[in-house]
Formats: structure tokens, C-alpha cells, sequence
């Protein structure tokens, strides 16, 4: 057994419902299920890495070039960000802190779809966790073109130099929708 | 964190390579990703079942009835079912064994991506792992479809009484055609 951690990306975005921003029930679930199912108490050996793709729209949002991996780095958080995502982050970022697994978080803006896939290259995680509650038209836009195109789309070389390069084991949660 | 183990289903098929059986290059990295990025040393916390589906042929194979849990299971194997999957079962349940992971396999007989789903269904696993190549005729049949089929269709009832059901989580493993 290598001694590296597993490097999980969970791509996580907000709650449709408007108000203060939240996590979607989807990426709320994709993110408990892999510390429940997969992390369990082997804390130790996991790293989660947690991107967010903030849609472009009218606002001109200027990309949050940080990373996150603790409570403490969103104090300064400016109230101007509070609403593009870092509150997401700082939902996710408290969560991983409290069990004690190791976590980095990030935003990026743009097409999720595109800069979930350039993110897995750069990145190079193990494994990409995907949620999606197959509702809505925010969530079919958002996950359900992602998760189908992040399967097809997101690879990495492999880690082993005698291996063939594998396309990125994607995890997809889906919750059963209410209608089709 | 839940005190039941994480069980993890693992399709397993053989290579299409003609002469003694042995696991197909997918599977066989399929189980082995299962087991170095997220067993890892939590071998307590696991475990593994293994289904292998065999194609009903001609030649009038008979399920084999029967569950497969350590390597003394396979002492009794009879010569006329070595050819049919068994020893593809012999060979992931050894590993599981070697590594302290505990496992369950059998075999069903069907169409793969029917046959998966309805043991899915079954035995509720918490995740469905698949590998695929992407490349040969029986690749395409075996895998391509069945995982397509099995993202789309395989659930499970939520084991969170609260909860939404579920699809079941599918992780795809797919190795990078080397022709399209």
C-alpha cells in the first residue's frame, strides 16, 4: 500500500434556493458520502480537495486566487466574497477541519464542465466525486452535462510509469429524481 | 462515522485472450485501485464483493450456486467449472485474503448489465465499481454498455431512513483507449 494520501476532488456548488448562499443538497451529499463511505476514520490517508466553479455571469467576479485548508484562512473573508462562494468553501473546509482529514479549497470561474476537467489535469487528484439531484435546470446544467462530460473528458497520467494513462476514476451520486 | 464496513461491488470478467482463464486487465485494475486508494491499510473497515457474470454460450452453463469467501472455498472446485469463472473468483478472493480485506464472490449468468443491476439491487452495496478498457468487441458489450446501463439505472433504497433514495454510486475506471 503506497503511503501518499488518496487525493479526492469533490466539485461542490451552491443551493439554487436564493438567499444566504449554501451548499446544494448534492454536493452536501457527495461530500458526506465520501468522508462516510470512503474516508471512514482512516483520516490520515485522505486529502479532500474541494473546487468550486463559480458561473460567470454580469457580475465581473474576479477569480479568488487562494486556497483554503483551514477555519482560520477565511477570517479575513471581505464581505464582497461572502456571497461568490467562499462561504461555500468555509462550509467544507470547517467540516473536513472538525474530523480531522486534510483538506484544500478553491475557486475557479468559468464553464463547470471545462474547469472541472483543466483543474483534474493540473490537479491530478485520484479519484473526482460528482453529485447531482438530476433536478432543475441550474442542476442539469450544472451536473448533469458535467457529470457526463467529466467521465468522458477528465483524465490523468497514471501514477505507475509502467502503466497505461488511465481516464480519472469519476465517482457519480446521483440522487433518483422526482421527475424525468 | 458508521461502524458497518463499507461494501464495495466489484464486476469482475475474464480476458478475452484465449487459454486459461484470468482476470481481465480492467478488472483486475479495477480491484486493485479499490484496494490501494481507498482501502488502503483500512482493511477492517471494508469489504469486497465480487460478482462475475458469465455470458450464457452454448455450452449450457449451470449457475454456480454458491458464495466465496476465502481460498479454501476453492478446494473442492470441480474441473468442469474451472473454465467458468471460478477460477477468475480464486484469483480476487486469494488477494482479498492476502491483504486481510474480508470478501464475498459468486457468479450469476445473464446479460452483465441486467444481471449487475439486479444484484445491485439485491445487495445493496454502497458503491459499484467498474473497470472498462474501452477496446475490443467484448469490451464494448461487456463494459461500455454495462457501465452506461448501470450509471443510469443501478440504486439502492437510501440506508439513511431520512433520506432521498439513492442512486448507487458508480465509479468507472476507465483506461485510455489507445484507438477510438
Amino acid at each position: 500500500m503506497e503511503r501518499e494520501p488518496t487525493r479526492v476532488m469533490v466539485a461542490v456548488n451552491e443551493s439554487t434556493i436564493k438567499g444566504k448562499p449554501h451548499p446544494s443538497i448534492s454536493s452536501k451529499r457527495a461530500f458526506e458520502w465520501t468522508l462516510e463511505k470512503m474516508v471512514r476514520s482512516n483520516t490520515s490517508d485522505f486529502k479532500i480537495l474541494l473546487l468550486h466553479v463559480h458561473v460567470v455571469d454580469e457580475d465581473g467576479f474576479d477569480e479568488v486566487d487562494s486556497i483554503y485548508a483551514s477555519p482560520d484562512d477565511f477570517k479575513d473573508m471581505r464581505e464582497s466574497n461572502k456571497s461568490k462562494g467562499l462561504h461555500l468553501l468555509e462550509f467544507f473546509v470547517n467540516k473536513c477541519h472538525e474530523i480531522g482529514v486534510s483538506c484544500e479549497a478553491w475557486i475557479k470561474k468559468g464553464d463547470p464542465k471545462d474547469v472541472i476537467c483543466q483543474e483534474v489535469s493540473r490537479v491530478r487528484p485520484d479519484l473526482l466525486v460528482l453529485g447531482s439531484r438530476g433536478l432543475g435546470r441550474f442542476q442539469k446544467v450544472f451536473v448533469g452535462t458535467v457529470s457526463g462530460f467529466c467521465v468522458k473528458h477528465a483524465e490523468c497520467p497514471s501514477s505507475r510509469s509502467n502503466a497505461m494513462p488511465m481516464k480519472l476514476p469519476v465517482i457519480l451520486l446521483m440522487t433518483k429524481p422526482t421527475t424525468l
